[in-house]
């Protein structure tokens, strides 16, 4: 049995599904001689440590009932660098102004020889190139498949299973948000206002939805991308970026009428970075709706690949991060 | 340098596109401090062996010339047995009768210790498990994605970047010529006899479109993904294949009043194996066009992840190939 310790920092939505993907994976991963010990666990008001093994139904529990975890006062970083581990799992919320708390934890796992897996956007979306660096320097694994495309494996894809072709561009919808207020507004001509309140009742859009509906969130999705797949040094600064704001059903119907839908596309390639709505004939690859991401994928030999499913939740992205601790488990 | 030696048996359009990849990769291959060097090719007529490393390019040009690669009479198994090298690339016909020439070829590398990447369906249809075992039994790898979906990576993606997802079905379109037949009699209303007739001018079904059109191809994709991902023992005659030969222009239009359009759709799960032409609503995922192929897979985790790509070509199963040759390069 090969055991692998590791912390999960940040026990929020994808936290816990981390912890309950673990929970319910533990049969199959005995079957293939792995044991995930969660050794500590941390979210804003504290921490639980537990060297031998923290009891994970427990902790959700206890989260659940209390709010927090924490049995104990030890911080994030106090996990990272005094107790031993393998794989910090970075899973605190993204923050785009600069990039803390996630930033400085990512840089204290590096720079204590752990692997991290991530699905938080904002220290790659500012400074990318500073992480990946750190962890060639370390020699330890930087995973970041959570932070784009949900349960869709962008990243996995490009850099294993398309191994040996060069990408040449990507296009795709890489916010479930938007695409499910443009869903809507064009099935049901409805104007964007009533959509948006409709979809924060739902739980789909946030109280303020600013990071959506602007393209916030896509540009920085589009950013992690191009740092991955092109190797530039780009941050979410550069990427033109237009929202959604002020698509009209007018225009939704105009589209539809002519079989074309309107989608929010980022599209990176030849150096451009662009975030707009744009048209889409209702019959081509992209047009997926509701709340589904989707990324075709140019290449030179396979030609375009183009791959959807559900672009957030907490479960669908808890299995990009199980499978990024699967990565490094098979790989180390 | 890391130089990974290889065979290309059989020489026609797949193995000749593998020869043009790895040409035209060479500077990226260096750049990653790879050297794939092929020793041995062999086609029906004969064989070039070059320990030092074959010309591809004077190779390719032989071959077009002459009608074949051989430069001396070495059989493939001559190559195999003899030649020292690490991956032999099997890219002789699929033959679903007994899997020969394949079967042998494979066995023989296995049991010389080599690595296998192929594209030969027929082996695989007919005998996998037994194929599988050789290879854990020699302790060497057993790639096939190019075998199913032509550049459409479908074993890589569950295996690999959906790790730690159980894998519940998997309904796709596996067969380019028949969904490009179904495809242009919906779109112009013309008989299928017609649109086969374009199609085998256009090189998309061939002169004896049996194998296509009765389904016997899809069936055969869709038992290897069973025994690959479901771990079965099952065998193409294992499957309920219904094919498109007695489909009317007028079934297509009455599908398409009702917004479906009408595909060979694959199905695996529950123990059940199905080819069959389905009503597919005209906005699902699987509801792609022309000579596309698209995979479907319901994961415990991810919920269902769908990619789609060019199901068939030279360069494009070479793609599949290469990355399986890639895999190989990075993990032995």
């Amino acid at each position: 049995m090969k055991t692998v310790r590791l912390s999960i920092i940040g026990f929020g939505a994808v936290g816990q599904g981390v912890a309950r993907a673990i929970l319910s994976k533990k049969e199959m991963l005995t079957g293939q001689g792995i044991d995930l010990c969660v050794v500590g666990i941390s979210d804003s008001k504290g921490s639980e440590i537990n060297v031998r093994g923290i009891d994970l139904k427990s902790a959700l529990e206890r989260k659940k009932q209390k709010g927090t975890v924490a049995t104990g006062n030890e911080s994030a970083l106090d996990i990272i660098g005094n107790v031993e581990h393998e794989i910090v799992v970075e899973a605190t919320p993204t923050n785009i102004k600069n990039g803390e708390p996630g930033f400085s934890n990512m840089s204290a796992a590096f720079n204590s020889g752990k692997h991290v897996v991530t699905s938080n956007k904002g220290p790659l979306a500012l400074c990318f190139s500073q992480l990946k660096e750190a962890a060639e320097d370390n020699g330890v694994f930087f995973r970041y498949e959570a932070t784009v495309g949900g349960a869709v494996p962008i990243f996995n894809l490009i850099h294993e299973s398309l191994a040996g072709n060069r990408v040449i561009g990507i296009e795709g919808i890489l916010n479930g948000t938007t695409n499910y207020i443009l869903t809507r507004m064009a099935e049901e001509r409805l104007p964007y206002d009533l959509v948006l309140k409709e979809a924060q009742e739902l739980g789909i859009a946030e109280t303020d939805p600013t990071y959506d509906v602007e393209g916030v969130d896509s540009a920085c999705k589009l950013v992690i991308i191009a740092n991955s797949v092109f190797g530039e040094a780009a941050s979410y600064r550069d990427v033109d970026v237009t929202g959604i704001t002020k698509i009209t059903p007018e225009a939704l119907e105009l589209a539809s009428r002519n079989n074309y839908v309107v989608k929010l596309i980022c599209e990176a390639g030849n150096g451009t970075l662009t975030v707009a709505p744009r048209l889409v004939p209702k019959k081509h690859p992209l047009a997926v709706g509701g709340t589904m991401n989707v990324a075709s994928i140019l290449t030179d030999l396979a030609g375009k690949i183009t791959i959807s499913g559900k672009g957030a939740g907490s479960i669908e992205t808890a299995s990009s991060i199980l499978s990024d601790i699967m990565y490094i488990v098979r790989n180390s």
